[in-house]
């Protein structure tokens, strides 16, 4: 193997594919990133056996020399590629054992790891793939992957639901607390419809590099083929696999009622401020717990914390319906980051009394809706 | 207590005397923040029993209605302060037990903590003071702070040596491996010269607060006053103090060499970058050892560790006045840190044998002076 390649376009293609690299190194390959050079230009890959992310830098990148293949230790390599300054890097495997990598003066060479021993885990693309454009997979992650539970003990829970119905993707997500749900509409029908349960992190890693893609491609769509128990995303040059959840995710439709009797709006940023504050002095051993009550057209948030103090703040009511007024609990935590993925100026809150779930809607997109369940105080 | 202060104002003052907050907590008292509001201003003060703030802010700034004090939880307010949004903030002392913070529509109602406990330390400004410029003070402390010792086995070893003879102020400090010296010259005497160590992270805490001041004041002095056990430095509005270390500091000036035989001069950006690229192929725990080599008019950076691969870099020597070569180790971590203070665009190496310290210079600095111990590899 001997190329060289635009020192930039190497590092922004290994600082993605080392998303997937292991940090617990329990199996030393998984450290490794693998390069495999052929005359249509390198693949990069790297896996933590949970994830596998796939690269293609295109011949067109690349000046080849000569073709070949290696595993090196991911972590060397990223390092050295960040430092070195030249516009340029060479690179040559030599004897088979070595990486050889020269920029400017510097000049490296660095231990190969066993090749044979680097897994090879990729599904294949063969049935037809549901096609998502970027930003509305964004937008399904993002409202959706901060409800997801971080305990593992019903580990379905730590997984984003993603389920199809004809031209219809829904996501949601819970960790029984609070709950979130999105919908996008497609143009096209979907042939055979799926539902399967993405575990959240990995789904995250995904979308973080995506955010690194050069925004002229806004208006690209992100194909997804699914094998039986992974799901592979592909993205202009990126492949990005992960395993899916074993089990069945609970049946939400149940859970969002339908008679809301008081609904309200608020200004977003406000209510997101003073519940903010309000938190100040809640404490997390107490479950951050703040109280919204409505009076007329406002509404007062407050806390109380005998050991340390308490606060207490109004807030307008833009708009209201409602025949009586409502006196609920509830984390601020939860609450902060149910308003912290509200685009719009306007948040919309629905009770039907203090013991129900509250409903959090974003006034400019009716496919989005949260659930933050009440906590008693008395 | 009643007044009314502008918010940022406030919030800027807080976080200078928050620095010397205890995290520790092992004294309740020591986590909270004294006001002391007279018809002249405010008094903030702050201690952990290593270092003591005190901060006024005058009467100018403030609108006073009533004069009092009390102790509060200092995370807390210094939270309050920084999320409230509007310019003005109302504090009033309720029964001497609460204080009340209003800002817009937040009303906060906080503890107060019992005024008593709070210790008294702060010493008498009687003698005469040392006026030192805070641009000379600032390159006191950087340029020496980084080489104290972080192990607590020679506690004197953790302080900067602060020292004065005349018109003349000498900065050192060493962690045993390596020394840094800055000394910096007075347009007048000083009456009575003093010798004491001041701990090095209390030191660098005072220069971070120096840090946030207005750049108008560059001109301005610190004023200097020596205890027993204790220094004070003043500064505009700020008092900063600390304990000094008991104990004596070792005499360096044997440890300088004299008779240099090697002195060359490096592009002092190149030389870290190439310092910083050798280094990514050490290890902390091999005391990230590189080699340094001197070829004619060139210099070669090299290392080399065989579980994970080698690495070898070239650079120019700008000067040089050399009848021989040089042929040294020593750790990537100390010449990095070393040359990071260097301020001139070279940085001048002088050498006598590979056993004998590394001697850095600057420059455009002849007041200032660094050693490194080199590592023996054979």
């Amino acid at each position: 193997m001997k190329f060289t390649i635009n020192k930039k376009i190497l590092l922004q293609n290994l600082n993605n594919v080392s998303r997937a690299l292991s940090n617990k190194n329990l199996i030393p390959i998984l450290s490794g990133i693998k390069f495999e050079l052929t005359m249509k230009g390198l693949i990069l890959s790297a896996s933590d056996n949970d994830i596998y992310i796939e690269i293609f830098i295109s011949k067109k990148d690349i000046n080849i020399e000569k073709e070949g293949k290696a595993v090196i230790q991911g972590k060397y390599i990223l390092e050295i590629i960040r430092k070195v300054e030249d516009e340029l890097v060479s690179i040559e495997l030599l004897d088979n054992i070595k990486l050889n990598i020269k920029c400017g003066n510097a000049n490296f060479n660095l231990n190969c790891m066993d090749y044979s021993d680097f897994p090879n885990l990729k599904i294949k693309e063969n049935k037809k793939p549901i096609f998502i454009n970027i930003n509305d997979l964004k937008n399904l992650v993002y409202k959706t992957s901060f409800a997801v539970s971080l305990q593992e003990t019903r580990p379905v829970l730590t997984g984003i639901n993603f389920k199809t119905n004809g031209k219809k993707i829904e996501c949601v997500s819970t960790d029984s607390y609070r709950l979130a749900k999105k919908e996008i509409i497609l143009n096209d029908k979907i042939e055979e419809d799926v539902n399967l349960i993405i575990p959240g992190k990995n789904f995250i890693e995904f979308i973080k590099i995506l955010e690194n893609e050069d925004i002229n491609n806004i208006n690209k769509n992100v194909e997804v083929y699914i094998d039986s128990n992974q799901v592979l995303f592909i993205y202009d040059n990126i492949n990005f696999q992960t395993r899916i959840l074993s089990g069945s995710f609970p049946d939400i439709s149940r859970l969002i009622p339908k008679n809301k009797e008081i609904k309200i709006e608020l200004n977003n940023i406000d209510f997101y401020n003073v519940i903010d504050r309000a938190s100040l002095l809640t404490s997390e051993r107490e479950k951050n717990i703040i109280n919204f009550k409505t009076i007329g057209d406002h509404a007062i948030i407050s806390s109380n914390t005998p050991e340390i103090g308490k606060v207490e703040e109004k807030i307008n009511i833009i708009k209201e319906q409602k025949e009586k007024n409502i006196d609920i609990s509830f984390s601020s935590k939860f609450m902060l980051e149910a308003l912290k993925v509200i685009e719009s100026k306007e948040v919309i809150l629905e009770f039907i009394n203090d013991i129900q779930p509250i409903i959090i809607k974003d006034k400019n997109d009716e496919n989005y809706i949260q659930l933050i369940l009440p906590i008693k105080t008395y």
